[in-house]
């Protein structure tokens, strides 16, 4: 085909996307918002979601015009490095933006059409969802394909993907930091001192605990997926343009790109929930059906179409069956963290019978259980990389990490759906809806949390990929053909690339204690100086929880933020390229297991703990009970916080070695 | 100097530290055990003790033939190589036979001693430490030199560092869930349920546990430490023919190990606490300082004369600097365990602080601190290997490890006096000696909690340090020039080897789960059936206790014993010879960390709680109080099960690697 009329399908199809984000937004904003007293809270909600994206923006925008300068100042080609790293940072940052904007105007209307149809919340919530999934693949895909039409260098294509690494760092890192602080804060002094329910209006840390499943759960997945769907679009073409040449080694991942997004708009139409009786279990599985629709559709429109593509551009099918492996490996490593999570399994139901024995054993169950959890991802993905190798060399490895995030689209709606979902919930109990809809509200919920379990586990798996897609780049960047073991240089990289993971999730679970005890204090001090606070006759100040909650997460990004610019540059100045490749190695597999563990123990606590909530075991109020929320506590960072966190890690290491790559070269390594 | 007068005077340092046993000996059992009742108690756990090596023993005499057989069918020089790992499995079951003999008879008479002088319990508590520390270093110097004088051939010796491996992992990994599994299933049962104190007599649990501080701190570390010690001087050794030429290579490393027990042995003679009046702070600083100053001398007296050892043999001082390097990084290491985990310092302060907000509060704090306090480690033997081998190569790396360790006679003879100074605090609970006594052995006890962490610390650099020989040796015996990070193969073996960590740690804390699942259903039907026990009038079956924790912990082994040994063969023989080392580099970083992490949270864990007990923060009894015991039994098995484990386990693998390296090496790889 001619390269004119490639380009106009790649382009077309980023319109696509984001003219079906503009068909959802106007099917959503078409739903009614409900009672005053609900518009009030989703309002509240948004206000405080949009307040922490203004203030982690405006630190964004000064660490951005850094990098910038840094960049065009140091990195060829200047400036026009830096200049697609501004555009990378600024789609990211809209993408956030757009998906926080509009998550936060669906959940009172999900809440509000339950009233009506069980399935007709679950459609608003879907829908919003897949607003923040087309808004991240389209606006990736625009910008990248734009970038490279006009620049036809790869060292351009790397910048773009640099700035969705920032903004990932901001808001996954600085969004997970927030989501805990605010909600251990509201809880330890609502439910433990005060005795108060969960998302009571009175409370005045629950907004800045619901804007926290935003900011975390949307946002911040968001960003983090965005920047491995950039990731593994650009790696591919860098390593494309290598092996295939300029034209078919750019176009080739970017038509997959394209084709990707319309196949998940179709698996995206194709979830149509049917109403069901009000009956809990049900209404679950028939909107896990519904969903699980979309992905099949999806993903075999996909198989077939990557065929035939690949078949027409190389000739060969070594790339499809390399991206097979990767497509493969991502819905695999899903059941795996189902099997591990659910509370239908085995590792689950055995934690809720050790919190009979007390918190001390529930949490050493649980610690194992996410230990064990890490043998199946480990393998899948050392299987997915290997075959992917020998189907299609180093070019292999980032068409696998295409394969598990080319249907992005479909499965970041799936992933963002939880969050609104559980906001919705939270509101129904806010606004004093009645039994029957805050159990309806409920069943969405429940299915979100099952969701988004996968959703983090897909995150990680992709994360790994792609960081892997970006030491393949690195390699081919720096002119790297041996980094060996033997070289005690590397060796002392991976060291070092492990100590880096330990002590940076160490820092965002620091993070999170700071900022919940600041929450903690806070809440106090509203509960002691504002009258009538306690028996509903003010009204607390939600503005401020939001506000520490952001400061404090700000706050504790800088030295992880630092560590992880600073550590690749000062190791590849000291012991040279091979050292950094050693680092990239040590933090993969350090990062990527270690994630792995923290998101399935956390989520097999927090689903034990709903376990013996259902009524197992003693229930609500037992001591078993206790050991059990004591366990999901312990959890709530772990899967909220370091072990997203790390995703970040693995990936950004990544890439400030591919930037700066070029220069350590022109270094004499020790 | 001649061949012949330099293994005369080898020889001789191993028949000098064996004699220093004997002396040590002589003195301990020249002392009275004081009461029929600490007598009784005494020999109960010596039983128990020997019941449990005994059972182990039988089990690793199967496994040693089974091992055997496949060497001498598959391994060249045959059957040489499979006779030498008899020898080293032999000697290093002797060394822990021995050790705990001496061990088990020392508690009482450390007790009794302290009755009149409490100097002279420290001195006879740290008498049979050092018959533990004398014994690895006289028959691990012994055995292998013999080996090594009767067959020049470095394959052999490599057979002999294995079979030390195998007794490691039986003893150290099955003590280590033996251990705390006999410990919180006496916990559980007599202190939560019944509500009688520690260390009573009428829990029937009492002396499976009191067994249990033996069989983990002394045999097990033992064992490990013996691992290492002969490893480093095998590594040093095989590498050392390969760059210094057969006669110096070989004679090196073992005239240094020979000196290293000379100046042991001048060392843990300076060891001469001084009486003070009844202070229990003062008398902990005058320990201390008087075991100080034993590791003083001997790392002053070993700097030195390897000073000259290695001007005259080879000439430069370049393997004299990679011998400080080790020597300075054990030493920093263990001044950065002391800082993370000792409540004097900041961290453990913190974790007690955290506890005022509940249990799961002072869990994630804990992690964060542990996972903090594995970047100086981290640093410090990345350093030290890039120092090693700046100065003197691979054969730098071995030299390095051998710095760690050749002082250990003395710094072994520190590490296990802490569980007989527990013991002895646990026979005056148990034989009801006066307040004043139980007062004393409880700050002999304090001590060995100080130099039992530093000890785990010391543990684990000096199996990290060993395990890089290690790699260092296969490079060597495999004939691997390059094992690239760049081969896909080499990425499998990390993230395999990074899974395998994560999952022989489950499986060691699962192992605790179900070992104290039993003794907590054994002690409940000991409660229920025999009359008359909870009065005191009728005496428990402690026998019963102990035979069920070591049937358990042998159970709990076979799989991550499997694991460890197929894991890397499977690798070797699908992906090739590279993929293995990248195994072990994969399961050295992790598990190395890894281990730091659990031994510090766990450490820091520990002593929070006994700074609350101390009377800090609402002392014992308060809330705070209660969320620090669950962070200390969540530690447990952190820092006595799996965490010891891993140290077993990464230099496991490497021999495993070493052993069957020339066998992969005729396999082409894929």
């Amino acid at each position: 085909m001619e390269p004119l009329i490639l380009k106009i399908i790649i382009l077309m199809a980023g319109v696509l996307a984001l003219g079906f984000v503009g068909y959802l937004v106007a099917t959503i904003l078409r739903e009614s918002e409900g009672t005053e007293k609900m518009k009030e809270i989703s309002l509240a909600i948004r206000q405080g979601a949009m307040a922490f994206l203004r203030r982690e923006f405006i630190t964004l925008a000064a660490f951005t015009v850094v990098v910038f300068i840094v960049l065009a100042i140091f990195i060829e080609p200047k400036p026009l490095v830096a200049i697609a790293y501004v555009c990378g940072t600024s789609t990211s940052a809209l993408a956030g933006w757009l998906g926080m904007n509009i998550a936060t105007k669906a959940n009172a209307r999900t809440a509000n059409a339950t009233i009506g149809s069980w399935a007709k919340g679950l459609k608003i919530a879907f829908s919003s969802g897949a607003v923040m999934g087309f808004c991240v693949v389209g606006l990736g895909l625009l910008g990248l394909s734009i970038i490279a039409f006009i620049w036809e260098d790869s060292h351009v294509w790397l910048g773009f993907a640099f700035g969705a690494s920032s903004v990932a760092l901001f808001l996954r890192v600085g969004g997970g930091i927030y989501t805990k602080s605010a909600d251990v804060g509201a809880d330890l002094v609502g439910k433990v001192e005060k005795g108060i329910p969960e998302d009571d209006a009175r409370n005045p840390a629950v907004i800045a605990d619901n804007v926290g499943d935003n900011v975390g759960d949307v946002a911040g997945m968001g960003s983090d997926l965005y920047e491995s769907y950039v990731s593994a679009i650009a790696a591919s073409m860098v390593l494309g343009v290598v092996v295939l040449g300029s034209v078919k080694g750019m176009f080739l991942p970017l038509l997959l790109s394209a084709v990707g997004i319309v196949v998940s708009i179709i698996g995206a139409l194709s979830v149509r929930p049917k109403e069901v009786e009000a009956n809990f279990e049900k209404q679950v599985a028939k909107a896990h059906a519904a969903m699980n629709t979309g992905v099949y559709v999806s993903n075999i429109l996909m198989i077939i179409a990557s065929f035939f593509i690949i078949r027409s551009f190389v000739g060969g099918l070594g790339l499809f069956w390399a991206l097979i492996s990767g497509l493969l490996a991502g819905f695999l490593i899903g059941q795996a963290t189902e099997y591990f999570t659910s509370a239908e399994h085995a590792p689950t139901k055995k934690i809720a019978r050790a919190a009979q024995n007390g918190a001390a054993v529930t949490i050493i169950e649980g610690m194992a259980t996410g230990m064990m959890s890490t043998v199946i991802p480990v393998l899948l993905v050392a299987i997915a990389t290997v075959l992917a190798y020998i189907f299609g060399g180093l070019l292999g490895i980032a068409i696998a990490a295409m394969g598990m995030l080319v249907n992005l689209g479909m499965l970041l709606a799936m992933d963002c759906y939880g969050p609104i979902a559980d906001n919705s919930a939270g509101i129904a109990q806010m606004a004093g809806l009645g039994k029957e809809v805050r159990e309806r509200c409920e069943a969405l919920d429940a299915v979100g949390n099952t969701t988004a379990a996968l959703g983090k586990g897909f995150a990680i798996a992709s994360a790994a990929l792609a960081s892997l897609a970006w030491l393949a780049t690195y390699f081919a960047v720096a002119k790297i053909d041996v980094a060996s073991l033997t070289n005690v240089g590397v060796i002392a990289g991976v060291l070092i690339g492990g100590g880096l993971t330990f002590v940076f999730s160490a820092l965002a679970m620091r993070g999170v204690g700071d900022g919940s005890f600041a929450i903690v204090n806070e809440v106090r001090r509203q509960f002691r100086e504002i009258k009538g606070l306690m028996e509903g006759t003010a009204k607390p100040d939600y503005v401020s929880c939001v506000d520490i909650a952001t400061k404090k997460a700000l706050k504790a990004m800088v030295l992880p933020g630092i560590l992880v610019l600073l550590v690749p540059l000062a190791l590849g100045f000291t012991l040279g390229p091979e050292a950094v490749a050693g680092l990239l190695v040590g933090a993969l597999v350090t990062g990527f297991i270690l994630a792995v563990m923290m998101a399935n123990a956390g989520g097999a606590w927090d689903n034990a703990k709903k376990y013996i909530e259902a009524g197992n075991l003693g229930g609500k109020g037992s001591d078993t009970h206790k050991a059990a929320v004591i366990g999901d506590t312990v959890g709530d960072p772990f899967k909220d916080t370091a072990g997203p966190s790390l995703n970040i890690l693995i990936k950004l290491v990544g890439k400030v070695a591919v930037i700066f790559g070029p220069v350590f070269i022109m270094l004499v390594p020790l």
